[in-house]
């Protein structure tokens, strides 16, 4: 069939592709007018802007995410600042932690991200090995086996090295700057968030977000309040996100602004993280890729149920299971590729800070596979640093079925004495003693039983201390026993954060083919779902007398919000449906002269170039079933007459 | 009545709705929880987080604004990088203009904005002044009539004064820091950008964008492109915006990050700003304040047609005055008071530095007149700076009907000697020498032929130099006749800006009031349009039997794009009915024992509190067509039962 699509892995040119994506302004490298200005020193690298399908197509996507998960599970949807203060970022570990290792080559002044060279020198090596046997002249060098086993093996693990180790990967395997072959310094730490300062004093340090899941922490005890005190329950935020990458590359992958959409789903952890809806997703068959694998070098995926899957221990639990299968799902459903699609679990070196387990939706592309959804179990760490660092409880209290009777150390001041002695410290000294843990004060409690007298550690005093010596007279600890009506908990977090521009360009590689009998006839094949535009108008030619049907048909479609566009350029027919396959628009609407005789228009679909023609109420109700989903092209075909006229492609 | 509205604005009580407002969630202060840490020094003032339904009511106002300009006029809409290098910024003049001015108070180390500082003060002591004849003790001081008139001339144009003009103010009429009476420093300019630096160097500033429109800017040939050359068209943004208030104040109105919508209409400047679509406009009434009135120190409303306005040159063309009246029905749809709405012009120094006209939509709140859209004529201004600075020219052109005979001057470098002698300063000097204007290359040409030697200003050269000297034997400057078959021209832009933020909290304050009959019943009226949730679904009580007719209900509506929530908690229906008041729900079901019996349901209506009783197809139907517009609550009522039963508020 002339139309058939060629098969996509093997003849994709990824610049073919990414040229149709820049001419048809799907995105587009940020400021790129400045660097053709003479001087121009900034660095716009890893910013990009989207282009009027780009950004409705990311709008698409958006709405389908916010319907799929937000409005399905009413979830609790919050909008936070991304400018956040520092005390924030520092207690969460991110001014301490959320950083990669970076190596200088003080030649060449670059900075490279230490892994990321590694991979790419193994890589070009084993390349080249490879080659070495096709290669007459002997100038590539050819590898033992045991090299390619080693390369081979630490390539697989590469997220699992910290810096010291990659930095004597380097060392030992003598791995330099590509450009240039400079030798390059040992890795240090650069961390990834963009700073700031708030206020007219520049006194207040702040950070631009790296992550949205913050502002929904801070917020828990509102929006645990919003559910009326029900748990499980879930928030969700959509919005930019910001990480000084060292070295952004990959196009849209790897970017330093970009728009995530975290969902911070909070449960009890004593209910073993069970989802009320799990047996509705339960028999879903995914493809796993899990830790021990990867470990031992491979990476080969094995499928089955998510059900089995939480059975036998490989997803930790329920509530993380449910989500995978839904990511699952929503990613299918916006158009991946389920072929070229895996759930890859975190090695332990390579989860982030806070989290205790995590699975990757992988999406397979021309730049390998590609991290679009990470789903990580964060345990209470978020809660509870945030706890700690505020004194506010961010805490669930529930009646107890059978009160609780507790055994604790507890230390107490004597109150009069307080105010006196300490004055306007008193706050913090107290605030100090609240956050000692049952062991310290077992140990404390011996001490000033001993010695009569113990220091505790405090932020900084009036006068410039950070302890302060307390004596019996003035504070005790005793052991006391508590009847606990209330249970107080820290919730557990489940976190499922998407990428959008990552899951964008992946869709788009996945979606795109060029014609069998042209290769140059490029098609976006997008789902009618989060295609652009639905339909493109297109009249035969610019008589006047196509002008009001169009009009009146844009109007009509635009009614139902169906969103169309016109084309009247002087362009052929066929060319101005090529453009619009480019563009990824399912349907077309062609306007001719019959139309004006008997008021029939032409359908095309983009996939198959197949027409049909009908009266312009029956086409408009097709279109509107074709985009609602109550309707199939193959079932339309089958009711309205097929149309082989002039406006065909071939 | 009952349910009658008290009259708004006398009763107002701003802390009453404000307090609404946080116990709804509807927004609170961001990173609240860290205020209360010990030792947290932190500036958090100007950073709001919305909650889940100021989060719902934001994104249905940003759809609506989607739907009722980007889709209407078909818009290019653009998501473009908040993260900007200084190089764009500089050009555009935000590095040197973007700026408040500020006083210090040395003692109290507080920053104030010095516009801000005269306007509280002066208007206290007329408060004070008005007060003084009630102050039995006399402790108030009473203005003479002709220090009345002189504060209220200031205050009238308070927008209008530069720095040393405030700073003259300040000292004439020894205006203080309220907070202490301490006398302040001579006014200052503060930027108001947030800075930054990209990548690990730290040797490239940026700043996070204080508007989006440079993003559009930047892409205008892209756009023009896309738009397949066609003149006029328009682009559009919404993004977060970052200016980094002096003094924060005002809640949502004056806020640090902020979600602003834009768009920039590209017109050709010697088509008299015509608009295609302005007749279907022209007779919308609107209400001005304009340029004179306000220097003449009043503040009085004419109200006329827009079709008016640009006749009279009111309003300086018909594109501006077409997007006046589209703000205008915008507004209103979504709940804005007409009553409380004026378009202000703006003073000729108030004017942002790119501006040659500006109106502004402002709505009246307690806080007093709030400007939450500017319509600004930014002229050529932009994509000039930008041209110039990139010596790419972000232009148009288009074929003449009649060839243009142009006389000029045009300087040319002897090409055979340039790259000996220059090096790699040969680009730069050629670059220098484009960017001369007429004017200047007729001097030049003078001088040329008088001393046989020029001197040209170039950005800085490989020796450090900033100047190049050019003589007769390389350089020479001629007059030259050149026929221009295309004419290319800089298109003029009209530019609407939406402050979302500001128009979210203006209108809730427009359709905030409380029943007459108990003022501690808040209602917010938010049109369906717009409301975070259209129907509440309510059983009678707990009893398990409601259970699955409140699912299947949620389940149907959800189906139908209608978002709702269900309330089963323990409150009395009143009770429950009332918390949806305050969250501006609009319609509520309840579902009772009767329900269970013959299918039947009943539908209130939030702001009359009546209710209707039907089957649950009817009822779906009924808000099927409220939500969708074509039908009013007052024709449901005329066709279905009118229910007066248990479920009733009062």
């Amino acid at each position: 069939m002339a139309n058939s699509r060629a098969s996509s892995s093997e003849s994709f040119s990824r610049s073919q592709f990414e040229s149709l994506l820049k001419r048809r302004f799907f995105y587009t490298e940020a400021f790129e007018v400045y660097r053709t200005a003479p001087n121009y020193k900034g660095d716009n690298r890893g910013l990009y802007d989207y282009g009027p399908p780009g950004c409705a197509l990311l709008a698409n996507i958006v709405n389908e995410w916010r319907k799929h998960f937000v409005i399905e599970e009413n979830m609790l949807e919050v909008d936070c600042t991304a400018i956040t203060p520092e005390a924030v970022l520092k207690a969460s570990g991110h001014v301490d932690k959320f950083a990669d290792w970076m190596c200088r080559d003080p030649v060449k002044g670059e900075y490279l991200r230490a892994d990321h060279l590694v991979e790419t020198v193994l890589e070009t090596r084993l390349s080249n090995s490879r080659m070495a046997g096709k290669d007459s002249k002997g100038k590539l060098e050819r590898l033992d086996d045991a090299t390619v086993g080693q390369y081979e093996g630490i390539l697989a693990k590469i997220d699992n090295y910290d810096g010291p180790e990659l930095g004597k990967l380097i060392k030992d395997l003598d791995i330099r700057n590509p450009n240039g072959n400079g030798k390059v310094e040992h890795p240090t730490a650069f961390n990834l968030m963009f700073a700031s300062t708030i206020g007219p004093s520049s006194a207040s340090p702040v950070y631009f977000r790296p992550e949205t899941a913050q502002g929904q922490f801070l917020n828990f005890r509102k929006l645990l309040d919003y559910s009326q005190g029900t748990m499980p329950f879930a928030s969700a935020c959509i919005g930019k996100s910001y990480r000084n990458e060292i070295s952004p590359r990959s196009g849209l992958l790897r970017v330093r602004e970009f728009l995530l959409a975290e969902i911070e789903h909070f449960v009890d952890p004593e209910s073993n993280k069970r989802h009320d809806r799990f047996d509705e997703v339960s028999d879903i068959k995914l493809p796993f890729l899990d830790k021990e694998t990867q470990l031992s070098g491979r990476t080969d995926i094995s499928h089955m149920s998510i059900g089995k899957a939480v059975d036998i221990k490989l997803v930790n639990n329920e509530t993380l299971g449910y989500f995978l299968a839904r990511v699952y799902l929503f990613l299918v459903k916006l158009g991946a590729d389920p072929g070229r699609f895996r759930f890859r679990q975190h090695l332990d070196n390579e989860m982030a800070h806070y989290a205790c387990d995590c699975w990757d939706a992988e999406l397979l592309t021309s730049y390998g596979w590609i991290e679009c959804v990470g789903c990580a179990d964060r345990s209470a760490y978020d809660l509870t640093v945030h706890s700690r660092e505020t004194g506010t409880p961010l805490t669930v209290r529930e009646v107890r079925a059978t009160p609780l009777e507790i055994r604790e150390w507890r230390a107490s001041l004597e109150k009069k004495l307080v105010g006196p002695r300490f004055k306007k410290d008193a706050k913090m000294i107290e605030f100090a003693i609240g956050k000692l843990d049952q062991d310290t004060l077992e140990g404390l409690a011996k001490e000033l039983a001993d010695k009569g007298v113990i220091t505790i550690p405090t932020d900084e005093l009036a006068n410039g201390a950070t302890s302060v010596e307390l004596s019996s007279d003035i504070c005790s600890i005793e052991q006391v026993t508590r009847v606990e009506n209330m249970r107080e908990y820290t919730p557990n977090v489940i976190e499922p954060a998407f990428g959008i521009g990552r899951i964008l360009y992946c869709i788009l590689e996945h979606v795109y083919w060029n014609r069998a009998h042209d290769t140059a006839r490029e098609v976006l094949s997008l789902p009618i779902l989060v295609a652009p535009t639905k339909v493109l108008l297109v009249p035969l030619s610019n008589n006047a007398s196509f002008k009001p049907v169009i009009k009146s048909l844009a109007t009509r479609l635009r009614s139902l919000g169906i969103a169309n566009n016109v084309d009247s350029s002087s362009a052929s027919i066929g060319r101005r449906y090529a453009r619009n396959d480019e563009l990824g628009t399912p349907l077309g609407i062609t306007v001719d002269f019959d139309t004006l005789q008997d008021g029939s228009i032409t359908l095309r679909e983009r996939d198959s170039t197949a027409q049909v023609r009908a009266f312009e109420d029956e086409i408009v109700e097709a279109v509107r079933n074709l985009v609602g989903g109550s309707e199939t092209w193959e079932e339309v075909v089958r009711r309205l007459p097929v149309f082989m006229g002039q406006s065909q492609d071939d």
